[in-house]
């Protein structure tokens, strides 16, 4: 990739990301192919039994699936989720939790890519607790994407 | 189901669900193998192009789902999330989004449910957005959950 | 749809799918939307434990979707499977399995479709073995498509 | 895993799954957490373009991620599909497709999988042309398994 060129528009689109935000979730890292997601535990992001809910987890994972896949189109390009699926491997307790997604292909029109996400316990010790496969699109980043 | 000691179960456990507050999100119905979670539109959960976030409505389809399965489970079971899937249809545009779950199988330990994610706009007219399939697994409901 | 030339084009395009011959498959119903595909129990599909393997259900399963999404596409259309996505939800015994596939989102370039597989007991009776969610792309159905 | 007790179960297993003769797969590699299945293109599994159907993949990736489960499981143990899901990357064009299934995670009772099938041409250059995310399930492996 033109790598400072995708990165800005990485980054900028992120920040456009308000979920993001709210859920306490951060822009670790931005490569050709790569990126990843980095999301603090926190209480406000809890399922019932007091872990981070599958749904946050899927939200990172799915932002930096959807950003692995844009860093691989041209510029003008804007990206939609079409679908995703993941696997929880194990309840979500760490510290931090860090969704690494990189592109399995690259098309035209149509992009996949994986994610790992690692929970980060206090000790440093890293563990797999989702991993996510998921299908992205390219769209044409206009002002007006919503007509 | 035990309707009522089922419909309390649910309930209390949703109120733990603190990403369900922090989302916006309700428990609006509860029934036999069926139950909906309605999200309202707001700017804290969007993404990048104002859309409501995908991993907002998979977040709330997820616990639709996980709650219609346990509806159907004996009293002593909790519900954790194996895995699931879901397909993107439109933009998440809309005033509110209803995640209608339901029960496919029920299953001594694995249990599939899907559901739907409707639009609401200003008028009342609704709008299929999004669609789940999802795999969930009963545990013991004990106060050690995490071990 | 224009019905005869929609149901003409999926007939044409199943007889071209040897798979189907192989696995002993046959298009039962083919509608606006809604395509059936019906699958005969044999030993030469079975899995480890004497069942169906899933494998041959996810085939016809996929080719129900497909054929469902391409009724709802114009003339010079052909379809391609981005991905799917299918559960298990009991052991594929029964003398017969029918796979019933239903436009979900009919898109553009990508439609999305939903199937149930069903299995038809010696006395008629069914039962809901598998349900799957697929993602379909639309290609221009030219005679080189390899290209 | 006990070497040679699960490889030997295993490709005994894969042994009785007719289908996989029917398709005309081999059982090419076993090791610890990992099963390779290998298909050789034929016209008698193809889709309507001449290329192989979508659902063979599926088949082979699917019987991989299980016995790849399997190899990590106790002695007196089956595997069960509990659902799938799989991305096609590009046709399925080449000599022959080998499906290479890893254990994402081993549990007690669901295992997860994942699985590369790629595409090998005649000049033995190898393309990815699928992925697939799995769940296993363990069952206990009595002669009475049906019921």
């Amino acid at each position: 990739m033109d790598q400072n060129g995708a990165e800005s528009r990485i980054r900028e689109s992120f920040g456009r990301q308000a979920l993001m935000r709210t859920l306490g979730a951060r822009l670790s890292r931005v490569a050709d192919g790569e990126v990843e997601i980095t999301l603090a535990a926190s209480p406000h992001i809890t399922q019932q039994h007091g872990f981070v809910h599958a749904g946050a987890l899927a939200a990172i994972a799915d932002s930096a699936c959807g950003y692995a896949c844009l860093s691989r189109m041209p510029e003008d390009s804007g990206v939609l989720s079409v679908e995703f699926k993941i696997n929880l491997l194990a309840p979500a307790a760490g510290r931090e939790f860090v969704a690494k997604a990189r592109v399995v292909r690259a098309g035209r029109t149509i992009s996949v890519a994986s994610a790992d996400v690692h929970a980060i316990d206090e000790r440093g010790a890293s563990k797999c607790v989702a991993v996510m496969q998921a299908t992205m699109m390219r769209v044409e980043a206009s002002p007006d994407i919503r007509a």
